[in-house]
């Protein structure tokens, strides 16, 4: 249940009414928008509990919720969510470009390629310290001395950092390290680990599962949110479909999709989404044209040494050129990188 | 098999290799690109009468083609195929954008729709004559009425037309009043049908089935080609995937696959892709940025009263608007509408 | 919408509302059960029909019926359809087998396979004269020197016959020399030609699509059903998934489904849904065990040799020992072979 | 790489080999057959050491391997595996029923339940006390209470328990009560878990995930078995897919091609494959027909009390009558209940 109150409530009397939700069982989440405040009642059955507020002067309406997803509505919050990540802003006018490789290897090469993707305009390096890998036997990431060697890219760079935690006891880590928490696919209804970033201050970006429709997709960014870290940023990166001339299916559809039941920022990752370096270009322009907040893209300057995803990374002369016609498309749709 | 020749094979040196390749009981298909001529041997194994052509001095070399399709694979043609209807170009610099009703009804509603969307910018004015409904009580389509409606417009507006055949018998129709014939996607393996408008004169349009795979799609493209009719124009208009808050999932991964893959143009609808009036424009965009060659959009005056697909499609004014904002994305892109 | 009448109506009465039916534009179908018997009032809005048909005394009452497919459904017939072919009866205690090979090749290897089925327990041999095939050059069937190949199979062993008919022109052909009219896969959205075979007296296997939803399953079924031929025999042959370990996700769940929504018989196709030999018998087992009516399963004397699908078939000897595993699993559900 | 041992391999032959595996950096799993022993060399490109064991006289041939999972496969292991729990054996002729509610709620209830499954034939009682719900405002399980309420119930049936563990933290939880450890679908690649399982001596169920493939199914059964603990059970419960009428879609497929592949036992649950109640036993017969070793059913006094997956869920009276079915099938394909 959402309560609208009246314009021009007063702090305690925004106070009074938290409080009073807290008491009779349930939480309470404030929305302050630029005209109205609203305040997600949450909680099994919260409804019932609609005559205790429907008296309350300050409430002006109140709105029963059936959507499984409440935080993480539209309904809850009119106005897009912006986070800020040192300045970054994601969800506003401008895109924000994410790249690196998928692993973290040598510290080098690693520092290498932070400064080339800055220097085509990217704000964030990703690159992966552990890694979720199909088979035992594949390389398994650095661990936390990856997470170092992003530290010091970012010491020399300036770029934020974004890199996966993948089990509970790593968030720590991450968290210490990292500017963005990544959740990877494979952990989208990993819901111990939701609520365990729900508790982070840190910004969390939710990867779409292979399988996850965007009622679940909603639902587990709702996870996180109900444990208070509203920082929640959704990427799109494939699901799988019976097509098998891309990897996975990269699913623009998405985009406009979430735009309307959602206020969260919502960005792409071709790279994993197809699988193929030579689509990475096509798909990062028609996910901005399609009015997608940010990208993720896979960069490497030697593909064919990497020890994870090699064939669908851009070489750094590549992941600038489309940089350049990025910012043309993004132009066309009043938007900036 | 393909046969590549030397550059400044004559005429009656390509004439001999054709009467060659006949006598021994194959077809032969020729495409001449700019810089080389290549003639396809097609039958079945082809290839065993390898030695036949080697021993030829004006053969440059010969090509073995394992793909199952041939006369749609880039290895045959490496030039993009550009259609060419009455003056409109497909698969050029210009993006080619087909709108109008799902079906054709009332006379003067359509030639209101045809007018507007002409205005806005429109080539080609589509709309069914010929309905195919999943439940046999839905509204079937006015026949051959609903084909003169269209060639009215035509006359009144000069737009080229595009209308579905759904049988063999009506492909002579459909082609007395159509500048191009449209195959639904229900139609994707029907191929009987798909030798039918291979021995057409008029354009086709090849829509992908909802479970189609890119390769299954070319195979069908190579059944109209194999009839000697080499303008086939393929359209993408959504797949079947587990998510359901849209029609269909609209696969803009297919563009660059396909451009990758064949030489045919491809064109986009995002209307019965998505089922959505809202995800329409989004994805428009998208489309284009990621190189498709055309869109295909619904356009009804009033889509509340439409006796089919009503809640796809844009009002005129909202596809006047969103003209102006594809022309953008075209320019940013390279290419214009 | 469905009248039910009184017990005890009489002949007459009973066309006297029929001719009501058709004298105020719908189309009236009788279904005949043990206890009551109904009428389907069929046709756009036939329920604002309402209020003429509910003050006749023999009405019982009426049911306004908002699937889309009507005739198809355990709502307009209760009882299980029960289809006779010269004496087989399909949707009764007896799980009818169909074999034989995929395509019809030649005369005395037919006759040869069709004699070793028949001796197993086969009572309808399978064979396509016209072949629907995904690449324009592969085989593509004898056409009716085929049939005549499998009206001598019919002659030297008894066994009723179901071969393919692709399009209209077909239909007349298969149905002079075939028992059973079988539409493919690929034609389940073909609405012209179910309506060709809605006209006609033969029964009709309609084969479902690889992505039709078992919904659009039975509207197709219905179409055929609307032009007054009731004997129509669903078949599932396997679904399009991400699975790839098998060339389709052969789906038994739409055997229960099916069941609880149709009154209509539904025989598996284990050999083109999985497209592996070992995976036939396994599959064949669960499918009766399942509830299904029939078993359509290849089988070929030289696989090695077949133009078409031999890495499916079973050997006539394999068959053999399968049929004699089924039994025992027909048993144990209640059902015989 | 493994290497099959002649026969008469002595046991401090056997010793030397796996120290020389272990001292050149890979890890040593032992199969042994019936006849032949085989040891599996586990490792990134181990194939590269192949020469020093070549040398071996008692090493009688070498296999490389190219498969990603290999102590999973038949090429590993030719005799299926039978996994021992108290008695029970889980991949022999008996085929082991699992039944219970879906969530373990009031402690008197599940004893209440657990007698009944037990009188109809059950082995083992299923219930959740960690739930994962898809939503974070759904009832989420008793935790540590609901496993004390399990192993209560075992103590006045002697019912073996199963029950899953949702994190690292849990499994230690849940193999101090459980006699069977569970992984749900939404955990199939939290590799972590795997191998924190994979450490344990308890039995694993591993249930597929609704989109992972049976390759990636197998290798995630690897993850589990690279670390020791070879006592893997896989579980089939519905991959997703288009078709709506049932919640998922029970891939029966995955029986004969997991047998194939796969030497480790597989039990399927058609509670959750299809969430309807009234196809429970009817996928659960066509289960036993086509393989499977076990079944896995959720059983509810009061379904409509059930705080998850009520509708599912089949009365004790309906189970224990599916029982008496379910031991005529087994029966007809050579097993017993």
């Amino acid at each position: 249940m959402f309560l609208t109150l009246k314009k021009g409530a007063t702090r305690s009397q925004l106070d009074y009414i938290c409080k009073k939700v807290r008491k009779i069982g349930f939480r309470a989440h404030i929305s302050r928008g630029a005209k109205k405040t609203v305040i997600g009642v949450i909680g099994e059955n919260a409804i019932l509990a609609r005559d205790i507020f429907e008296s309350m002067e300050i409430v002006e309406f109140i709105t029963p919720i059936s959507k499984p997803y409440k935080l993480a509505s539209r309904e809850f919050k009119k106005e897009n969510t912006v986070i800020n990540i040192n300045g970054i802003k994601i969800g506003e006018k401008q895109i924000v470009v994410m790249a690196g490789p998928c692993a973290v290897e040598k510290k080098d090469l690693l520092i290498k390629i932070a400064r080339e993707i800055k220097k085509a305009g990217a704000k964030v390096l990703r690159g992966g310290a552990f890694k979720p890998r199909t088979s035992p036997y594949s390389f398994q990431g650095l661990g936390e001395k990856g997470l170092k060697h992003l530290a010091a890219a970012k010491k020399m760079t300036g770029l934020a950092i974004i890199t996966e935690a993948m089990t509970i006891d790593q968030v720590k880590l991450v968290e210490k390290y990292s500017d963005i928490i990544q959740i990877g696919a494979r952990n989208i209804q990993n819901f111990d680990l939701l609520k365990a970033v729900g508790k982070s201050k840190k910004p969390v970006l939710l990867k779409r599962g292979i399988a996850t429709t965007i009622k679940e997709f909603l639902m587990s960014a709702e996870y996180i949110m109900s444990q208070g870290n509203y920082k929640v940023i959704l990427c799109e990166r494939g699901i799988r479909t019976f097509e098998q001339s891309t990897r996975f299916t990269l699913d623009l559809n998405a985009i406009p999709v979430i735009k309307k039941l959602s206020h969260l920022p919502i960005i792409i990752d071709p790279s994993h989404g197809t699988g193929v370096r030579d689509y990475v270009a096509p798909l990062s322009k028609a996910a901005i044209a399609a009015g997608a907040d940010g990208l993720m893209i896979e960069v490497h300057s030697k593909p064919e040494e990497a020890l994870s995803d090699g064939p669908q990374s851009l070489l750094p002369k590549d992941f600038c050129l489309l940089m350049e016609e990025l910012k043309k498309v993004a132009y066309a749709v009043g938007r900036e990188i």
